[in-house]
């Protein structure tokens, strides 16, 4: 494939995280970044405002590891898949497009599973004090387990009482216990998700 | 907001499905499109070899609705969330980068429990013989929710007895039966999902 660098020998990038889709950075590469890129598997830059060669994550440790690389169709253009070892903005944000102008709704995604995965799996490593999931971490299996009886049983009485909107809160909190037994655990979700995958392949 | 335009007067946009959250294009926005933009709710470009304001879709009928606008850290970058009324790409493709240079495989993905989701409605629909699923549906809420706490118990047990396998293999049924029973009460899964995206956001 020939890539198409404009005249300053640089191509946009869109940085995305690879499990949640969420997009982190717009940035640019020139041909040596390129090739670094696809030699190391780790993202490297080219940054305009110190005119140099960019291994993103070199000091911060917030490396990326590439997953997958796209081209557009006209080639002037890469949205490079990572799954980052960190945040991707400078100001420890997990994406550098937080700045809100427009604010709407497209309406659930099930990213927002995976979304919720990376906070508990944040929650885990950093235990924010105060916080639910800090608390459940540090109750510990059985704490966790009890409430995984406790939300499948609300669960069916919802159903049984027919009353829709108490279900979606309860089957919400079934997948979110669920989620913390699973990094209590050390059991990737992932593992989980191959199994639905051949389910749902049937 | 400040948004920094380019010495051409352009910024980059990445045009992301709202739902799938795919990125679609990476484009350019003038000031004057980026107005007609907030304006209109649709996706309006500069087009840099046609150099003309570019509403997104007017030829094609393929336009986009608009659902979101970020800028990121510093203003120079936006990504637009965008529910489109057709394909991204002049090709006909869905996406604009559609051209693979590095394939590789992020593991699973969140997609296989909106796949099941799929599954499980064709199969109330359709109601196939000899389905497990089809079963469930015959016999109803009750057994339903006695699957549901079943597979709960499943996931503690498996959970005690530090069995990372079985812990997998339960917490995907408790997933599947859960599916079953929102879709045996008619609860739609976004409602669920609604709720779990309040969660990882906070």
């Amino acid at each position: 494939m020939n890539l198409r660098f404009d005249e300053n020998g640089l191509i946009p990038v869109v940085l995305q995280h690879a499990k949640t889709k969420e997009v982190l950075t717009l940035a640019y590469m020139n041909e040596e970044s390129y090739n670094k890129t696809l030699e190391t598997k780790e993202t490297w830059l080219y940054s305009r405002s110190r005119q140099e060669l960019w291994h993103k994550g070199a000091t911060s440790g917030n490396t990326q590891r590439v997953v997958s690389i796209s081209a557009d169709c006209d080639q002037d253009a890469l949205v490079v898949a990572v799954l980052p070892n960190g945040p991707a903005c400078h100001t420890g944000a997990d994406s550098c497009f937080f700045e809100p102008i427009l604010e709407g709704d497209g309406g659930p995604s099930v990213q927002a599973i995976a979304a919720l995965e990376e906070v508990i799996k944040d929650r885990y490593a950093s235990r924010p004090e105060g916080a639910y999931t800090t608390y459940l971490f540090e109750k510990g299996v059985d704490k966790i387990g009890k409430k995984i009886g406790e939300e499948a049983t609300e669960v069916v009485i919802a159903a049984k009482n027919n009353d829709a909107e108490e279900l979606s809160m309860e089957a919400a909190d079934l997948i979110y216990h669920l989620l913390v037994m699973l990094q209590n655990q050390h059991v990737p979700f992932d593992e989980v998700l191959k199994i639905l995958e051949q389910r749902a392949a049937k």
